[in-house]
């Protein structure tokens, strides 16, 4: 797969520069970091950040914005931020409210996010986080959760946006995040690999007419390659999967999330989207809301991910609903 | 290149399926055709109507909405709707005030759509179009300008939309988009090409390294292969080859358009955006207006393009941003 860069080692600086000069009415960027914050932080609400490696664009910059994200700190591709960079965003942004992470569960952004926190609580700082773990893949060949965090998070970022946005406490975004990313699923499936430019290796090769269920948003494995099926067959497949995550009782009301890896063309996510509709009838799920787009994304991978969240508390409808003027979530 | 869909002769209808109940906030699709409408037209204003085929998306139907378009008649994939069904978006849109047609400058799209206006003038109706060829490559190997109708035709729905919001007649907006689409002018750069399954042969064949400037957005081959370059290079020869259409003293203002072509990564228009912005520093044209995002695509292509709109009159750059709730432009 052919990139469109300069060089490997400037992608975050030269990303970061293009798309706050893209949406500088809204965006301000700390040069030659990877932090970007809103243009004005509110001094009278929980300050919100989140953040990971570079690579899944529009996530997370694309989420700054009224009753999203204050603050998003990115690494280089696929790598998530050093521990000192989030500690110096969360000083910058810090308004006396306390802060929220939401960490995407992976080794490696659980340690740098926890340790800035560790950082900032011994500087005498009110810091708390949320880890979202909404994948529902299992290892292939075993039966092992995988549990990463993916474009479920961004749920996340709008429901606890604006919920803090309300005037939540620190204390009560933890909790209303713990009550949320359980009911939380998704799910993936790629058609053509993510190649990162020799960051991390090629980490499997599907043939031409193969697909792989399951994969992770770093080019990660999936549970099973299968040969290329209808989108039906496909939407029928990631419906069921994430179906049996839920009690029934749990699942009577819905908001949907057709997230594209970046390389999909809108034209198969909105035949996807009639897909899904079709199969949410025939189950019964009442869906309240829904969004189709690239929201969270897997460099150079043309592929998808459906997400369910069950709503349980007509609040986190209200709380989805509420306009914001982050770019990506308009 | 694999393709998420059902059957290819299912496309239109399981995409406007797909896209109508994504939005149905908004829009209204007239089930079994390809007319999608906003869910209230104005009593008050001239009616705007695009559209063309489909594998565009989100053009055209992503742009209905307040202050831009009011319908959208899609065809099949790459292929004009017929001028039938045209002509029943005119009628069933029509509110007296007159309809004005937004066409891209295709042989098949101008046949289709004046021939609606044709019918619709013989019913009394009051009918009117413009044609946007802001595409300014060339053919390889002679000096004929292609002048087809591809990303700029979004700038085109913005400014008449909002000025048809104003109050404008239609022969005000006709005369509008006469003076502003020639101060319009588009590049596009392929690193894949389209192949829009079976139906159009795929017209040109890229090696692993290669790229080709020029390309239409049906996969039409361009003016020249090169091998791969970098952001910066590509950039440069875009902004040089746009420039060039401009007198010096046309060219002082500027929107600026970075469309990505479908099956691209948003890092990679990211990065190219940084690229552009650095070289209309240099080149001292400033950038009053910006667009990131994919907004006129080629089904199935890896590339993008850069359009450049001359702003000659400040009620252009009102009008561009005046809010709008079309989903693509919000």
């Amino acid at each position: 797969m052919k990139k469109l860069i300069n060089s490997s080692g400037q992608i975050r600086q030269q990303l970061l520069a293009g798309l706050t000069y893209t949406y500088d009415d809204t965006l301000t960027w700390h040069t030659k970091t990877g932090i970007v914050t809103k243009k004005m932080i509110s001094k009278n609400k929980v300050v919100l950040i989140s953040g990971g490696g570079c690579g899944h664009e529009p996530a997370h910059v694309g989420y700054i914005g009224e009753n999203m994200l204050d603050c998003a700190v990115m690494g280089a591709i696929f790598e998530p931020p050093a521990s000192s960079e989030i500690l110096q965003a969360i000083e910058e942004t810090y308004n006396g409210q306390g802060t929220l992470l939401i960490i995407k569960n992976f080794e490696k952004d659980l340690a740098s996010f926890l340790e800035a926190e560790r950082l900032a609580k011994a500087k005498g700082l009110a810091v708390s986080h949320v880890i979202v773990d909404d994948d529902c893949s299992i290892e292939s060949g075993s039966f092992k959760k995988r549990r990463r965090g993916v474009a479920g998070t961004v749920f996340v970022h709008k429901i606890l946006g604006a919920a803090a946005s309300q005037g939540k406490s620190l204390d009560e975004l933890q909790a209303l995040g713990e009550q949320l990313i359980p009911l939380i699923k998704t799910l993936g499936v790629a058609f053509s690999p993510a190649s990162p430019i020799g960051i991390i290796p090629q980490q499997y090769e599907l043939a031409e007419d193969e697909m792989y269920f399951g994969i992770g948003i770093h080019g990660e494995p999936g549970y099973r390659i299968e040969t290329m099926q209808s989108s039906e067959r496909i939407a029928i497949e990631l419906v069921n999967k994430l179906k049996q995550q839920y009690s029934k009782k749990d699942l009577i009301q819905a908001a949907v999330l057709v997230n594209g890896l970046g390389n999909i063309p809108l034209l198969e996510l909105g035949v996807f989207m009639n897909d899904v509709q079709q199969l949410m009838d025939i189950e019964d799920i009442q869906v309240v809301y829904k969004r189709m787009g690239n929201f969270l994304t897997a460099y150079n991978t043309n592929g998808l991910s459906l997400t369910l969240l069950a709503i349980k508390d007509d609040k986190w409808l209200d709380y989805l609903r509420v306009p914001t003027d982050a770019f990506a979530w308009r």
